[in-house]
This record gives structure tokens, C-alpha cells and sequence, in this order.
């Protein structure tokens, strides 16, 4: 795959001479022998996990590590009351949407509920890429169109219509001819209206399909835009974006695959914070906690036009087992506060990374929104500094602190525990950040 | 959907007049309110299914049903060895493959033993359509080509790519350019060397692709060709077809979806009753007995071209609780011999549905391999009788025994029942199926 590809950020090298533990090189190469070069392993000195419970991971040693990472197990890994859904529901019935199912119903009026009024369809998928792909579809037989626009560095998935608007895929995936880039809205540092000058990037982009014969079909943006970089404020700054895409006959889809169920601590899902309303929804990853669950939400008139034109049976998509996890989950959202806890606890966790931002010109900047923070590590000269982004990442793990990155220069660390992260869990990820500073 | 697709086929109709259970007709709006129009549900008189159990569904007022029709919970609804598997994963570890792990990289190697030599790697992924995307993308990139070969009503999966080369989604959902479809090879009832004519319409197809100055990528077919209405023999008869796709430097895609995990009761996969190895082989549906979990096993060289391309990450693909759920399932297929179970029962099943036809002009002809049988309803011009088949599923859902059709004219009894299936349970769906045809 291209160095200069998402999938290659803070990825074990074959060549690095790291890893002392026989018995993690054997499993190197049974991976290897298995998968080829294409998935990658996070670190120099790659992790085995055997267990995990709440925000920790065990290796084969017994060794635990704070997961700082992980947003799929979003309410903790191998919560009880998930396990027990999953546990009760695999041994009661596990089957598919072309027979009725009040499982399945009552899970969807409760996640329906969380929405604003006019998303009141859904389907469900087995991925987030199913679901953006899904959502493309609609988006073209609703509009007629195929032109869509995407951030530089978004990855929205990895089907062949989804890679086409995945460009953190790198130049061995050719974006489509039929897709344009606009830049992420970047931090109004400058007092620059980050809001107006984003939306002047759609309304350009349009223009330039258009000038190609193209008929534009919409946007698809991260609420968050993990991939670029985590850009979340000010709250309010995707008011214009989706004004221009709608102004223009554009779908406006909001990929919550990442910023979704909480995560933000400001409500369930990350468009609000922005006070739009989208065309459609996607999510995924922390939907059923670890299990294969996924959707689209859309208003009804897109609904209306897929169905005229299209069937749909996803065989996988709303199985009652997965429904039951991920009604456990909204349960474990609502009865364990997860969403103010993420407000809180991420405020805190910033809050410490601001404090070693002041006392060390390494950290350009700290942003994010509830328990999703992106660390931008810069050189003296302020320019993206990825090697020590990697230098820090790594030394974690070395600690057995469980972070990535993220953004095109792979130079923002990207934080983003499970939910039950508590100010003592940041307090150990802060003291091994700021000896890691001032040891290096 | 179009009338034509193969999503309409045995689909409710809410203008129905057939449900009285008003428990029911509550369950059908909701489900309308939230889904829309687009995804079909089974039977003039739908079913409400609440638990089940090896070949039995039950409804919400305890009725049993015979299930004659699922492979996904192909080792039986419910069995207690994948419950089990499932339950003690999820509360033990559920990530990702970017850590290593032994549970995930255990299953990859005893389900690549079941492949010849040449296929050594593989990819996980959440759903066949993934896998079969996925498969398209490799052998994009493998051959430089763009054009691919399908069956006249071929059923592949959903994602936008995969749409493209499915037919059976119906006029609304229009092939790729790049595409071109081939007549699925007919039983040579006169005497015809199916083999050959088969292997003459993919050449032909070929040509064409060439003569629009489209690039052969490859071909993909069901082995047993699920969609088009059951075409198992002779075996031996993909033999010429392989060859021809390679000749001409493209890659030959085996969808086992449907026929792999010993459902046809000839080995594991559909395509070694050919005496075949394909490139690429794509499998889901009952690898996990209901949990979500797909891959593409691929020859090392297609998987190098693709990893030189592209990296490949998915989220849920290959995640611990859906590997541990398909690990039991190889269990549970060895310990209890249901390939050779599949292969016994299913030729009892053949042989009674044969009995039926002697006496009755209607089954104009039985098909299949293992416990996957077609059963062709015609008129007395020997002509696809779809209003007939219908009767038929219909009536044998009112006697609680679950089937559907398949084929374009919809018109071909698909009989699929899961593997622990009895001689027993085949008495009750002939004989019910005999009673239907003596009362028509």
C-alpha cells in the first residue's frame, strides 16, 4: 500500500527490529502467511490481546494496557449487560428481516428516537462501508446525479464505490472521476470565518463538476473529520456547508460512523453540535459495541426514491442478536451517563493536554470534542512533525498506553477511549505524555 | 423494486388480504414506518418468528415451523457449541485485526486448509457483499481490466459495484457498462454438452467485452447458480468455463456464498465438485451460523497485486467473537458429519421431490446438490408456472413449513434447509408438498 496512506500511519514495519518476544513474532508470521502485505498492525512493537474488560486490554503475559483508542467497544470492552444481550438472544433466535421481528422493531424506534423528526426511515447494514455505500446509492437515484464531494484526507470505507471517495486511500486508489476534495475546515486560528470559507470550497467544487458535465449528488462529511485531522469547533461551522450543498440539489450526508453514540458529549450524534438537520446518516463502529451492526438513516422522500427504483436485503443487516447488543448498548448510554461523562472527562482530558501544550512548543494544537482529541505534534518551525507523533505513539505503547494518529502528515495523535474513561485514566495517559515530552 | 428483480419474488404485498392476526398486521406498519418499501418480507400471510431451534422456528404463539429454507444458521438454529463459543468470546474479547491474535489467526488457518494449496491467503470482511467487492477490486487491479462476466440473473450482493454486475436487482438497477451476462448453464436435458455451451457464451462475451474496448477482468459465478434456478450438473461442467476465463487472462471468481460449508454434501466447497481451483473464492452466508463474518480466499499473487494498490482495513472483518463463533461452526460440521448428512438427506429429498414429479406434470424438473434442491413448477406447455409455485410456497407456509422460490420467472421451489435436516423432516415436506399438489 502507499506510504502516503491512512492504512500506512503508525504501521508495524517487517523490517523493524522492535520486537524481542518470540511469541509475537510467531504470530507475525502466521499473520503475514494468512493476510499478505495489506492489513496493516498498529506499532513498532506490535500488541497481543488475549482479554479485556472496561478501558483495559491483556496481552498473553497478562500485562494490561490502557486503551485510549478504541471507539467500537464504546460503552468498554465486553461490557456485562452487552455480553448478556448477545449471550441471551444468540441462544433465543438469530435471524433475518424477511421474517417480522419486535426485536428488531423496538431497537429501531429507539435509535429512530434519537433523531430529529424528519429521519424517521432506516436500514440496517453489517459496516459503516455498507452503509456509506448504501447512502451513495440513494443519493444518486434521489438526485439523478453522481458528482460528490468529500474532505482531502476523508476515508469513508472500503467497498469500490466508497474507496472512489476515500482519498486517505492514497494514489493507488484513484479517486472517481466524478468525486472532488475540498480541504477540512481548519481551526480558525487566524479569526478567518472557518464556516464561510469551507462552504466557499463546496460551492466551488460544485461548480467544477458541473463545468464538467457532472450533476452533483451531494456531500459526505465526518461530523468530526477523524481521517483529516479532528476538526470539531466552532459548533456551527457545517451550518453553511449544508446550506450550499442543499441550495444545489445535493444530498448532505453525515458519516457519524466515528463521531456517532455519543461520542462528541454533546448529544448522541456529532451533526448537532452543528445544528443541521442531515439528508442522511451513517453509522457503525460503536453501534453494538464490538458486534457487526451498521446503518442509514434518511428522510423519507430518499427512502421513497431508492425503494422505486431498488430492493434491499442486506442478509447479515438487523440480525436479532446484533439488534440486542445495540439496544444493550443504547441502555448502557442512558443508565451509566455515557454521553455527559464523555462531555466531562474529555473536557478534563483536554484540559491536561492544553496545560503540556503551554509548556512545549511540540504540541501545535489540541482539539476534539467530548472523549475524541486530536494532539497535532509540529518541529520548531510549526510544520507537522510525524516522526515524533510516532516517537510518542510508540513510547505509549512501550508504557502500554494504547493511542494512534490521524491526519494526512499521520502527526495528530488521535485519542479516543472507550467511554468509561475516567480523569484518573487520563491522568496516567497525561503523566506518560509529559515524561515522554521531556525525555525526548 | 421492479416486479423483475429477485427481491420481488414470494414478497408480501400490502394489498394482501391474507393476515388476520392483527398481532401481525401491528408488526407490518411498524416495520413500513421504519424501513419504507425497500426491503421485501417473505409470504402473502408474513411470519412472526420469536425463538427457534436446530430446523424449527417459533412464533409468538408458540407454532412451530419447519424451516426448510435458511442456511445461514446452517448448523442449526441456535446450536448450543456456537451459543456457547459466542457467548464466552464476547465476554472474554471482541477487536480488531489490527492486534494480533491467536483465536483469529487459528480459524484463518483451519479454514484455509480446506482450500487446495494455491489459495493460501484471505481476507475477512462483515457480509458476502463485502467479499464479493472486495474480489472485484483484486481482480481489477490483478489484470488492469475493467470487464466482468455474471450469469442472466445472477444475485451477488448490494454494494454499488456489486449492483452493477447482479441482474437480479430488475431494470431499476442498471448493469455496469463493463459488464456482460451469459445464459446460466441449462440442464442438458437434450443431450446437449451444457460444458461447452457454457464455456462458448463466455467467450462470446469476452469478444464483445474487446470489441468496446473493454479489458477482461474476470468472470464471477455461484457455483451452483443459487439465483438463476439451480443448475448443479454434471459436475465437471465449470471445468471449460475456468479455462476459457483464463485463457484470455481473467479472473476466475468462485461465489460461494450459498453452496459453501458442505452444502451441496460433495466437500466443503461448491466448486471442488467441478474439479476446479478458482482464483478467488468468496463465502459468508453460514460461516458464522448467523453471526456476521465473510472472506475472499485468494491465490498469493492477486493478493499481492492488491496490497501493492491499497491497504485494507475493516473494522468488524475478522473481529474475535465472530471467528470464535465460525471456528465452532468447523466443529460442529466435523463432529457431526453434516457434509455427509447433507449429501444422504439431500438425495432422500431428491428422490421423494423426483416421486412427486412422476406422478405430477407440474414439477417439470428436480435439481441441486446436498440440501439444496430446486424444484421447477411449469404449466402443461412445460412454460415457468410463477402463480403455481407461488400456491405451493404459499400453502406450505399456512402448514408451517418455510420455503421460497428462485429464478427469474420466480417460478423454481428453493428448498435450502439447514444441515441437521432428517429424513424425517423431509417426510413432512413431501408429503405436505404432495397434499398441495393433489388439492391444486
Amino acid at each position: 500500500m502507499s506510504a502516503d496512506s491512512m492504512l500506512a500511519l503508525n504501521t508495524y514495519d517487517p523490517a523493524s527490529a522492535a520486537v524481542a518476544d518470540p511469541t509475537i513474532r510467531g504470530l507475525i508470521e502466521r499473520r503475514q502467511r494468512i493476510f499478505g502485505a495489506a492489513v496493516p498492525l498498529f506499532y513498532e512493537d506490535p500488541v497481543h490481546i488475549t482479554r479485556a474488560e472496561g478501558v483495559w486490554l491483556y496481552d498473553h503475559e497478562g500485562r494490561a494496557y490502557l486503551d485510549a483508542y478504541n471507539n467500537v467497544p464504546s460503552v468498554g470492552h465486553c461490557h456485562p449487560r452487552v455480553v448478556d444481550a448477545v449471550a441471551r438472544q444468540a441462544a433465543q433466535l438469530n435471524t433475518h428481516t424477511r421474517y417480522l421481528s419486535e426485536v428488531v422493531y423496538a431497537y429501531a424506534e429507539r435509535l429512530l428516537a434519537t433523531f430529529p423528526e424528519a429521519l424517521s426511515n432506516l436500514l440496517f447494514t453489517s459496516s459503516g462501508t455498507e452503509s456509506v455505500d448504501l447512502a451513495l446509492r440513494m443519493a444518486r437515484y434521489h438526485t439523478g446525479g453522481a458528482g460528490f464531494i468529500v474532505t482531502r484526507f476523508a476515508y469513508h470505507g472500503h467497498s469500490t464505490a466508497v474507496a472512489e471517495i476515500t482519498p486517505a486511500f492514497g494514489p493507488g486508489v484513484p479517486l472517481g472521476v466524478h468525486v472532488r476534495t475540498v480541504p477540512a475546515p481548519p481551526p480558525g486560528r487566524s479569526g478567518e470565518d472557518v464556516s464561510q470559507s469551507f462552504a466557499a470550497g463546496i460551492e466551488q467544487a460544485i461548480a467544477d463538476l458541473r463545468r464538467h458535465g457532472i450533476r452533483f449528488a451531494g456531500a459526505i462529511f465526518d461530523s468530526i473529520f477523524s481521517s483529516d485531522g479532528l476538526y470539531a469547533d466552532p459548533p456551527g461551522f457545517l451550518r453553511a456547508a449544508a446550506e450550499t450543498v442543499r441550495r444545489h440539489g445535493g444530498v448532505y450526508i453525515a458519516d457519524e460512523v466515528q463521531p456517532g453514540f455519543g461520542r462528541t458529549g454533546a448529544g448522541m450524534w456529532g451533526f448537532s453540535r452543528h445544528g443541521i438537520t442531515p439528508d442522511l446518516v451513517v453509522m457503525g463502529k460503536p453501534m453494538g459495541n464490538g458486534m457487526p451492526i451498521a446503518a442509514v438513516v434518511a428522510r423519507p422522500e430518499l427512502m421513497a426514491s431508492f425503494s422505486e427504483r431498488s430492493g434491499y436485503f442486506n442478509t447479515f443487516g438487523g440480525n436479532t442478536v446484533c439488534c440486542a447488543a445495540a439496544s444493550a448498548v443504547l441502555d448502557v448510554l442512558r443508565d451509566e451517563r455515557l454521553i455527559e461523562r464523555s462531555a466531562q472527562v474529555g473536557q478534563y482530558l483536554k484540559d491536561g493536554f492544553e496545560r503540556l501544550q503551554r509548556a512545549d512548543a511540540r504540541i501545535g494544537d489540541v482539539r476534539g470534542a467530548g472523549l475524541y482529541l486530536g494532539v497535532e505534534i509540529v518541529d520548531q518551525a510549526g510544520a507537522p512533525d510525524t516522526r515524533e507523533a510516532l516517537r510518542l505513539v510508540n513510547g505509549l505503547r512501550q508504557r502500554r498506553i494504547l493511542v494512534s494518529t490521524c491526519a494526512a502528515a499521520g502527526n495528530v495523535l488521535k485519542i479516543r477511549p472507550p467511554l468509561p474513561f475516567s480523569t484518573e485514566h487520563c491522568d496516567l495517559l497525561l503523566d506518560a505524555a509529559g515524561q515522554l515530552l521531556a525525555a525526548g
